[in-house]
């Protein structure tokens, strides 16, 4: 099944939006096996009519967004409906919701949103519960008078309006739409402490001899994605091969952010979160102060930048600092212990060292971190990683790690 | 002017990479005074031919991303010069660089990399220091013999690469293509503390009656860059508006963010800075620490999420939480009093808030927020404000207001 996809925004051909509407919805197609085979984004205004007909004539699946709005530049359905010949019909459904829409917000109803309520002739209405604009799906029948056999699928372009939408509507009717569409299954797996290298060679020979099972990956700094699909017997097949090779690398299987596997591990058990950054300046706290429900679990942090915040805060003894240098495994150990006794946390997270751009040395170049886990119940674990790059890379994979070994000890898996 | 940019790579069509150099070339070209008109995104290999072709019979100028890497995939190059007729040659120059920048990483080269030294007769080649991939630029006159008049950049994929390639070698020929582009003048305002809406209401008439200026907005949240661009005169003419009415909610004109201007300007007065979160979790420690050299001006931060912490942390007394409770202006200023005690620092911010999404009540709703600054040399203030929303919206625009009430201090203006 061939699928294209056609943006509609000045903003994007501006570069005032980033366009992650169409990256997310390159996602939920491969995760249908599907891929994405062109993307076009042209301007507001009357352009789309030609990009919706050019990409009609070469697929089986036009996916619009944007240009649904009330504006005179908004012309995706009145583009659609012209080039299929089909009639705009008042919809009372819409209207209503329209009404009681402005109603809600003590606003007004101009006469240009009733251009939202229009609906052409045979297209199908997909409620819009998060805006005012209604997403329309044109079966492939209303295209056979233009000789296409093309299903039309027009949404809006706020990510908020837009994921909802896809989600619950558009993507259970691509589904119907392919041959074993309905009964195939998805599966994914969030990885952590394994690069891209090493999930191939741990599972992808393994994964590929398993007959019909569609493997794909979603790479992120800190992370991987793995995701199998299929009909429930393969993607089966392939759950066990991933669960046995990757085991305690996954994080979750239900899309979960390490973070809030850790906030909420930490919130089921009752207990505390305390932290001690040096190099990572508040990104591990922001992490974890991030997820919602936070505050039953995390309570005290401390951003000892300087190694006077650290003696003073922590109680990181100086004679320490001077012995072994900031970046160090007893300088860590130490901030870690000190922060779960300034806190009185069950357990307290340290990060120390050398994010960069400066500040390395031969024996400690910059990228060296310190990580130092202490528990209240627990022998104190001090790790050290090397995350060399720009700075923003370091903080990510840095406190990672460092959640990482907090996930392992409240699972009960290997310390790294 | 016409101009359309093609990218090519499974990644974006996937998913997988969110294609953010469209959205910073589409701010270059907006620079200029243009408008991408067209933005397209294709598979690895081939297809990319006829995407480029399609692009040339309608533009001037085609930027092309993507597809000059080593692989048998990567055949932007080659597939651009098939459509001109142009024969490859080996360039010398472009393989001893290749040889110097493997030999530099102790990498062998391998033959497929010999790719990247092939150039179409007639090319000028893009230096590309960051990458193996050189860029190439194509005159119009190679165009002529299939009917088109289009200059083609072809530039490497990986931003790193492509925005050096850009800005110092594909928008100096791009001006250099413009009428006026030689002459043309960039000025940028980065601007808080405003909506858009209050921006045009205060400089977009009087800028619009400039003749020959050419005005632009990027609009994020927590600040709005306005653009003008044009020839000299009135781009001095423009600036000179700007700066009456924009006055001290102008951050930055060299498009430093919040961050940088105030980390700079203590560190060039030789002071300290310290923080005290409750609300933002980090968010303003993490935003201070992304500057480089942040360790000469902040040393001590605290996370003070929960009221024992602000106790006992920052000292604020726990009747002043009892009768105001934490979120309150007595509170705020206790936390940054507090802060800047027990850091023995110049200044210190403090942040309490309701993040939400829970936690709200009627007379203190999700979103209110509480910023406190207090310094050594002047009285402490606090000011009170509201972002309901999002979380993530929330931290942002409390820390840049935190930030921007430090920035007046700074530089002597008026606070808030």
């Amino acid at each position: 099944m061939r699928i294209e996809l056609v943006n509609t925004g000045d903003e994007l051909l501006l570069g005032d939006t980033i366009n992650t509407n169409a990256a997310w919805l390159g996602q939920q197609i491969a995760a249908l096996g599907l891929m994405v085979s062109r993307h076009l984004v042209v301007s507001d205004g009357a352009v789309i009519k030609d990009a919706i007909a050019e990409a009609a004539g070469r697929s089986d699946v036009v996916l619009v967004s944007g240009g649904l709005g009330p504006t005179n530049d908004d012309l995706t359905r009145e583009s659609l409906a012209e080039l299929l010949g089909l009639p705009l019909e008042l919809n009372e459904g819409i209207k209503t919701h329209l009404e009681a829409y402005f109603a809600k917000r003590n606003k007004v109803m101009v006469s240009s949103n009733l251009k939202q309520a229009m609906v052409p002739r045979g297209a199908v209405v997909l409620d819009n519960p998060f805006g005012t604009a209604p997403g329309l799906y044109f079966p492939a029948e209303l295209s056979h008078s233009r000789g296409w056999d093309t299903h039309f699928f027009l949404m809006p372009g706020p990510p908020r309006e837009l994921k909802p939408m896809m989600e619950t509507l558009v993507e259970p009717k691509l589904r119907s739409l392919l041959p074993d569409g309905a009964s195939r299954a998805i599966r994914y797996f969030k990885v952590t402490g394994l690069g891209e290298s090493d999930i191939v060679e741990r599972v992808e020979k393994k994964l590929e001899a398993v007959p019909g099972l569609i493997l794909g990956y979603c790479i992120r700094q800190g992370d991987v994605d793995v995701r199998l699909s299929g009909q429930p017997g393969p993607v089966e097949a392939g759950t066990a091969i991933v669960n046995e090779h990757l085991s305690d690398h996954i994080i979750s299987t239900d899309r979960r952010l390490m973070e809030e596997v850790v906030v909420q591990e930490l919130a089921k058990r009752g207990q505390w979160l305390a932290t001690a950054e040096s190099c990572t300046g508040g990104f591990l706290a922001n992490r974890i102060t991030d997820v919602s429900g936070a505050s039953r679990v995390y309570g005290h942090g401390f951003i000892t930048y300087a190694n006077e915040a650290k003696t003073k805060h922590v109680g990181v003894p100086s004679e320490l600092l001077e012995q072994h240098g900031a970046v160090s495994e007893p300088v860590a150990r130490a901030m870690a212990e000190g922060a779960l006794k300034a806190s009185g946390a069950d357990h307290a997270l340290s990060l120390t060292g050398i994010a960069g751009p400066t500040g390395g040395s031969e024996d400690k170049p910059v990228g060296t971190v310190f990580i130092g886990l202490a528990s209240k119940d627990a022998e104190t674990r001090v790790i050290k990683a090397f995350f060399p790059g720009m700075r923003d890379r370091f903080k990510l994979l840095a406190s990672q790690t460092a959640l990482d070994l907090l996930r392992r000890r409240l699972f009960g898996l290997r310390l790294g």
